[in-house]
């Protein structure tokens, strides 16, 4: 019978880190992505209306990488209530030749921020500008934290512009990120206005009307808009999105469905889309001009989940940390 | 941090048996299904060409079973080749209330042979004649031996008919279900002569091309195809499956895509199907009169993984077996 690794999360948070190595790791999936040979199903999705439940499962298969990985999140919006995190889940990753599971990671969605944010960082890297000042955030929860984190790590900038729905948790990020990051920050009272005082804006909020109009667009912007992973959300105006200089996406097929494309189609308006991996695999160009407004809008790929659940288990297996298990 | 169990396959077959319990919990999520109120998201389906491989994931939410289940089976068909079986896999358990991670069923396939031979149970259950006595199978695998099993529970028949591509495996299979149920059995030359030996056929086989014709019917026949779980596998001649007088299906949504059902609708033929759960909760009738030739169509359905890996967990957590983890 085969050993299998399983690993908790704090195993799993003392050797996956938000760093170069997980951003180089994610961007190898992006590549890999638009190199066409990557199977990666449609996303499953699951309502459990009785408990204000929902649960999203994602999984592809990426040649040259030794697993695969389901991932399965569930999220339950009355945990909060209950005294438990929205989110949940955990990864199990499968040998890419024989099907048999390797390791199960329980991460209890730890690995998804870090994939997640890492994502924002590809784009950041082929879509802003080469030096930027001042970066803004949309939302105040943990992914638009690690979001900061992520371009901080590729665009090291000097101040930050949060807007929040809550003015008190929007400052209480500002303080906290200003502080990790050692930044100057500031609150800003809309998001078009932190769009304004941004070089590079992150939109990281499950908001289902659009928050960054035409005003606060403004030469040499780029926005990531990460926050749209459900037909109801959207983060971005319509007429934005179809006319701004440069739009990327995460995965045409999924965007269209759940991202900011959406709306667009739903608009009927005409737009031009390429996706992340043609610009990191050099296929289409990232940012052309100083003056470009670009937007990489991101829904998270099943790509993401498998090669970021693969570099944990190498960490690892090479860590001797998890526990073997004979199945 | 909660606790969630580990539990591998050695622990599973200890525990979980193909008995009138299993055929009872299946029944349950069938009646469950029949309700409408039941989530059941499309089967998630991927291609791992370059190793002859693919990957099913299954789920359901079951309104009022406390767990919902989340099934992946990998099948790569050159494991034997490498001294591996060809499926594999796991079921998770997720709390239907929060949505935590509750158990991890390493069970390696296991629960998916029980759950498959108790929905053929349940089949036969409710459209086989009261009293048979003789029994058919086409195919000689795993599946095939728990299938004719599972029958013997709801039908004790005394004598079985057996049809495999290869004749040694057939002998073989009915030697040891010949034993095991100490019941006569024979070898069939084809399938249809297996058919006219039987008052209830199970085909369990993954064939492309149909096995059973109108030369195998007789009144009083009923068959189980369960074989038939992807859209190039067929069991029966779709003039047969259109034609028989009470057509049953687990699923109409996945049988008119990868079941029986598939063949009958590229041909053109009407049909009138009803749900196996339909039966079950009493609101269609099963068998009405002992001449009637009936067919059940069974793909695999999510809510046999729910309520068979609930079932199992319970009887984990009462045995006080499986390995406690802080995930």
């Amino acid at each position: 019978m085969p050993t299998i690794h399983i690993v908790n999360e704090t195993e799993l948070r003392d050797l996956v880190h938000l760093d170069m190595t997980s951003v180089d790791v994610v961007e190898k999936g992006f590549i890999a992505l638009a190199s066409g040979k990557v199977q990666m199903p449609p996303i499953m999705h699951m309502e459990i209306p009785e408990f204000n439940g929902e649960m999203d499962a994602k999984s592809a298969y990426v040649p040259g990488f030794d697993c695969f990985a389901m991932k399965v999140s569930p999220g339950f919006f009355d945990n909060p209530k209950k005294g438990l995190p929205s989110l949940n889940g955990l990864m199990v990753l499968f040998s890419s030749e024989t099907g048999v599971v390797r390791s199960v990671l329980l991460d209890n969605g730890y690995l998804t921020e870090i994939r997640t944010a890492a994502a924002g960082a590809v784009a950041a890297k082929h879509l802003a500008r080469e030096a930027i000042e001042k970066a803004g955030v949309l939302g105040t929860g943990g992914q638009a934290r690690y979001q900061i984190e992520a371009l901080h790590l590729v665009r090291p900038f000097k101040s930050l512009t949060v807007w929040g729905r809550n003015k008190d948790n929007a400052k209480i990020c500002a303080d906290e990120l200003g502080e990790k990051l050692n930044i100057n920050v500031s609150v800003a009272d809309t998001p078009d206005e932190a769009a304004l005082h941004s070089d590079v804006l992150v939109a990281a909020t499950p908001s289902k009307v659009p928050l960054i109009t035409e005003e606060g667009l403004h030469p040499g912007l780029h926005i990531t808009a990460m926050g749209s992973d459900a037909p109801y959300k959207t983060e971005i105006a319509a007429d934005v999105t179809a006319s701004v200089d440069r739009l990327v996406v995460d995965s045409l097929a999924q965007c269209i469905k759940q991202g900011e494309l959406r709306t667009v189609t739903e608009a009927g308006l005409n737009y031009s889309a390429v996706e992340l991996g043609q610009l990191c695999d050099g296929s289409e160009p990232g940012r052309q001009s100083d003056d470009e407004i670009t937007l990489c809008d991101l829904t998270g790929t099943g790509v993401q989940d498998t090669v970021i659940a693969t570099h944990a288990y190498d960490l690892v297996t090479k860590a001797g940390t998890g526990k073997a298990f004979e199945s």
